[in-house]
């Protein structure tokens, strides 16, 4: 069971003597995300980025090279999913393509080096970069891990609990 | 010198411990391409892609693993840089976006292993997939390798003179 409005579309690689060739995204594929900004991150093994959550912006995840979980945990009070946590796998072996709306919150965590390709539904806005501790307990998510490499951003995040009333008080008034 | 109409632009990688962010686009950036397709794609060291030419889509192509070298040349008899040939390196070590207008044949030739990921302004379309033999003299590429690896189809494009016949006479009808 996914988060409600995470959706999941299969990727098409096709792979030859050259190398693999990959369409990550149609505009006319219902993805519910209509992107103005694409990024690129690499990441080493053992890395986790995260766990962020967005008030407006949308983001649709690909993993072209290596492997990625992608932990989630529906923050929305009002969502038919409240509460829910997930772990999704995501690269070479499972190649698709993630929508992530807003109110979800998400981390990546790299199992090998990896390049994760995502778009943004609006530019990058540092007011809508919000984020917990990855290991916070109340987020539930299993991740695959126990020491990972975090960011000194990300590891000194706050707590779950306090950024859930912040975002649910932020949705209810948009 | 470029061919009229392709335009570099920088990108910005950010490294950390963890690995490196790059934004490969934004909407807001001038790179005379509104995307409607996003592609990933995978190369071995030593693999040639190309050449080819579009007549109506144009390419904004991006590398954020390992290097490019993108050979151009303009077809365009009504162009101002009309025959220009050149190679620009693209990568870890020059990090840029490229667009490449319809009539400018191009290809890329990977020294390493490589990722690319590039936009197009229309969807895939096998009728806008025009190519010629990738070493034809006229073309005056002067790639970086003699005895690359190139897809059987690739190799089966026909001469760089019969492919300026077409694409010109469908240009000047457009």
């Amino acid at each position: 069971m996914l988060p409600a409005g995470v959706r999941i579309r299969e990727l098409d690689p096709h792979a030859d003597s050259r190398g693999v060739f990959t369409e990550l995204f149609r505009s006319s594929w219902e993805l519910d995300v209509r992107p103005v900004q694409w990024n690129a991150v690499r990441s080493d093994a053992n890395v986790l980025r995260g766990v962020h959550v967005h008030l407006r912006h949308s983001d649709y995840l690909t993993v072209p090279c290596g492997k990625a979980f992608v932990g989630l945990h529906d923050m929305r009070h009002a969502s038919t999913t409240a509460g829910l946590s997930t772990l999704v796998e995501l690269g070479d072996d499972s190649p698709c393509g993630v929508t992530i709306p807003p109110g979800v919150a998400h981390g990546f965590y790299f199992t090998e080096p990896s390049l994760h390709v995502y778009a943004v539904s609006h530019e990058w806005d540092p007011d809508d970069e919000l984020g917990c501790r990855w290991d916070d307990p109340e987020l539930g998510i299993p991740w695959p891990c126990t020491s990972p490499h975090v960011s000194a951003r990300d590891a000194s995040l706050g707590r779950f609990d306090e950024l859930a009333l912040l975002v649910n008080a932020a949705l209810d008034l948009a």
